[in-house]
């Protein structure tokens, strides 16, 4: 291949259309920044070198995108020509050949910009640039050509007229450069339009004037190129990202029951034959394995889970699940849990910073935190482990085959011994030895009709 | 601006097509009886009266409705024509221009019904109506034009002939008549068609004959003026109104995920850079400030939410959050709720009617019912207030610092002081005072080997 | 009505785009595997005889569908007439007219297909195809025709020429089939194609060029004759199958709120003027009475509801409710719970195996299990049956009008009388006596400054 592309990406600008106090390449898409998504994209294409121009909301870009990028400021947004114009300077005499793009659109795959890039490097032109025929052109520069097709330049909406209005094939605003013709060009551009700013697409036509060859490469899928400007086209780029996800997990054998109810973000792995329930998201870098059942109504982040578990109406993060485990419904598994195999989490339980072993229980109404509970052992329902006690945290050992009674409260740090009991309501401050039985409880004592009597005290409404 | 209109709204019907026990126009949409958005809507106009001709359940109609409205009683429903007949003696002088229409539209809007009586009015016609194209006009009676293209009648579907049958162009059934003008023509419509009724729109035909001037406003979005006959038409008009109300959020800058998913009832108010996961509901009058992060899987209804505020699978109802403070998963916080900024209430929690003072934190597994817990407390696991003897409801105070052990009874009325601790399993009967540790639990035996002695009294499966 | 139809389903193959270690037929749709839903479809039609040709999975295909067909293995796959081939011998003489169809189209209804054998009955061809004209006709064999329009052969998409491919009308893959014919033709067939696999559809050819009468009926709903190949294609039959179920409740006059979000499996039953909310799951042979109101965020399974019952984000498997109960938000009811009318299951409670007598109430926090609850029963916050010893599972019997305080533990086997109360925190193992009081407490201590002190000790962070 020839010379790598060197890329300019154009972040500066506020996004009014979001109406936010964020800037519009750091909207969310599918759990990550919308410019995250596209670098991402690019450093796949093993560039030169990655210039993201800045200007609204720099340091916020900056905090959140972080190092490893040349970072070049804008301070005063006087159109894309503009944003191009301030990058010469930290040009290299290497920088050949530009591909300059804006930062809001995510949906561009490798493969695309990987033809688009050899297209232009293959007709040697002066600029290329990617079209597209969206059903609603509307908000976007439409393309000019001339008799023969060729494009002799692109006008922005607000300037078109009502015939070039018409015209159905727009600027995907995706560009690659000649570097050297396009600062020659960028030179004569000016600022006599509506907005007031230098447009880069005069630079395509002065170009074109000059006697520069220009490319256009038809995109055959408009959906990749969908710039986002508002909200409403964020959803949008929502839909169709998260449509380009489920459609590939569903080719790799995996069954989603509703891909429209299904939010999978990208870098989540499925293995084949589990199946995903209507209204299940999986975020992060969630690892599912083989043939599980998730869903409906779960929430899985960062988690790691193996083959045949079964997660219904609950929420997992940061949590690794081995084989044959069963969690929920109704369950929230917390940072630091480590379900074991063939183990099971209930209903109403949650589990935080805490092993659980081999085949043990924790069915109903309990709340494990900082927990070493070990193999079969079965944890009664309302059982509690007093973590913290205001100051801070502690451990509570649950060993092997233990049997724990209905609301026994652990005040940490304590040990319960292999097989050990406790009686259920008992507060267990000291260890339990193995085998023996712990239990704090009063002696019961029933009062005969000691209802009725106080029924005649309150006056009695039963 | 003119004498403004008097209106009269058609809501005798049955519906037959909705097989239901209840009224057509009391059915809900986006929590509404859809009369009751059509009022509202109406009432948007200022019109000089506001007349509802009610039938079929009219009882049930006049008490979801309630007052306000001039109620009349068409006893026998023999078509729209004679529900319009009904109301002649109740008009008055003044009532010159009426405005007439079913109360089965509740997409219309203010701006297409401003506009529709403005051309009326211009115009100066003895009656208007609305038409439309929808895409399957299948229900609708057609419009009949004259070869200049001038209005001159509509044909009931069930009365039309073939040719009828395929014109696009259909009734939305909405008019203005000159009162004069319309109750002269109804003078002469009959009966004799396929349903046995007297029809308003034979009395367009009539005003025609004699020489009458009869506008027709077409409506560019026949979403508007759909009238809904059956649950599949409601559930459509769930869907308009839906879309319609997240555009407008979207708009606004709200980051609403997915829109499809999300339900968000008209009278909600959500402030910028908001963003509403999918699966979640905002119902009734609730408000949301700027900033918050809410749902997956969330119902808020009738409550005010502060800035910066996280939501996660939680009910809320009738409850007041403020800033910073964080809820769920898996919350349900009831009426009389109040949660004081940067408080926050965890999973498997129950508020209801309790105060959460600034900063304090009931993580899990816990019930407060009429409770007052001041600030910087902290709740432990599996603590509920007995705030029910079976007779009456009483109070638990907890005073600002408290740290409250797990599992902690509160037997209503008592007050926790300052800075006071319970122990873990503690039945709190008697208040405790500040800086004090308040325990009830008896001495925790350990008795060895236990289990191995009674594993073999009960032959022993482990 | 002639001699009955013998029925034949090819329900041997792998299923490669799968991607699936379950054999393709038995992927499940709406709760079921999609060949239990078609042979439940086809037996509808009374056939003589019901065989079915297994091979890929064939154990288990007949394990998961089970007895009363007639089993025959194709035990090398070499294509869809070679799979009739081998189900010849097993023909008796009645086994006169054969529809045969392949197993992954559990679409079809049972009135096409009796339309289907009626026009072929009495068109009295030789054989019968079903063709359809799918909006995207990729996969599927292309129909060919002569100039006059007849049938004269079916190519597949991977022979078909250019211009073949172009033709709309596709092979739906079902046919009826005079048997002699058909065999006679079979024997002719080569598997001189790409795939080296003997056709069906070459038998139609084959029939054709020996002067047979080959007849095609169009069908109008292409979505009843999709073949399932793919996950993909298993999630559009899955929306297809829910859109109709759910057209078919609102026309019988309940009210869905969003069919989109409602999955509602084929057995269930429902009465008019129920309400379901989005996010709700009806499965199995669920029956919900008149004027429910279910959801959102439920799932109910196998189970009985009276009318008025109202739910809310709860889950709900093999259960009775009776008229007037309310369930939830988040109560988990598990097999053989009976609530009784007027009943009340409240927030973060699970039942299971437990009768929950009139008007009872258990509001928040519980789990009873294996519980005989009486009538107008109150169960305080967090009461639990301690139902299992580690050994095996104990009754507990609440006697109507008890009044049980929070955080009863009830050690079972154990009664609790008429009218009797329990204090709250209280481990109960023996029988309270009606009207009385069991309580097991401890004395409350209360230690002065006990926190200063402690602080003190600890170096004392708040």
């Amino acid at each position: 291949m020839e010379n790598p592309l060197s890329v300019i990406v154009l972040a500066a600008g506020e996004g009014v259309r979001m109406r936010s106090g964020l800037p519009k390449v750091l909207h969310r898409l599918c759990g990550k920044p919308m410019l995250r998504i596209l670098l991402d994209t690019l450093e796949g294409l093993s560039p030169r070198r990655l210039l993201l121009v800045i200007g609204h909301g720099a340091d916020m870009v900056k905090e959140t995108i972080g190092p490893g990028y040349e970072y070049i400021l804008q301070e005063e947004q006087l159109g894309t020509g503009h944003a191009v114009m301030v990058t010469e300077k930290f040009l290299e005499p290497d920088d050949v050949n530009l591909l300059i793009m804006a930062g809001d659109v995510p949906l561009v795959t490798k493969d695309t910009l990987e033809g688009f890039t050899r297209f232009f490097l293959e007709k040697r032109g002066d600029a290329a640039l990617i079209t597209m025929e969206p059903e609603d052109p509307s908000g976007y520069g439409r393309i000019l050509r001339d008799s023969s097709g060729e494009v002799r330049g692109i006008v922005e909406e607000e300037d078109a007229s009502r015939e070039e209005i018409a015209i159905k094939e727009v600027n995907a605003s995706i560009y690659i450069f000649r570097r050297e013709a396009l600062f020659r060009c960028l030179r004569h551009i000016g600022r006599d339009n509506r907005k007031g700013e230098y447009y880069l697409t005069d630079a395509i036509r002065e170009l074109v004037k000059g006697g520069g060859k220009v490319l256009a490469w038809k995109s055959t899928d408009p959906t990749e190129v969908l710039g986002i400007n508002s909200r409403d086209q964020l959803a949008e780029a929502v839909r169709i990202m998260q449509k380009r996800i489920n459609q590939h997990w569903m080719s790799q054998g995996v069954t989603i029951v509703d891909p429209r109810q299904t939010y999978i973000e990208m870098d989540v792995q499925i293995e084949r034959d589990t199946i995903i329930h209507p209204f299940t998201f999986l975020k992060g870098s969630t690892k599912i394995g083989e043939a599980c059942e998730i869903g409906p109504f779960c929430r899985i982040q960062n988690s790691i889970l193996g083959k045949d578990v079964v997660v219904e109406e609950s929420v997992i993060r940061e949590c690794v699940i081995d084989e044959g485990a069963r969690i929920g419904p109704y369950a929230s598994l917390r940072p630091g849990t480590h379900v074991s195999s063939r183990a099971k989490v209930g209903t109403f339980v949650e589990l935080k910073n805490t092993q659980l072993g081999r085949g043990s229980k924790v069915p109903h109404l309990s709340y494990m935190g900082d927990a070493l509970i070990g193999e079969d052992v079965n944890i009664g329902a309302g059982s509690i482990t007093c973590n913290y006690d205001g100051v801070s945290k502690h451990q509570t050992v649950i060993e092997d085959e233990a049997f724990i009674g209905s609301d026994t409260m652990f005040i940490a740090p304590v040990r319960i011994g292999k097989g050990a009991v406790t009686g259920a309501g008992s507060a267990i401050t000291k260890d339990v030895p193995p085998e023996s039985l712990g239990v704090e409880r009063a002696e019961q004592r029933n009062i005969k009709d000691w209802r009725k009597r106080r029924s005649g005290e309150q006056g009695g409404k039963r």
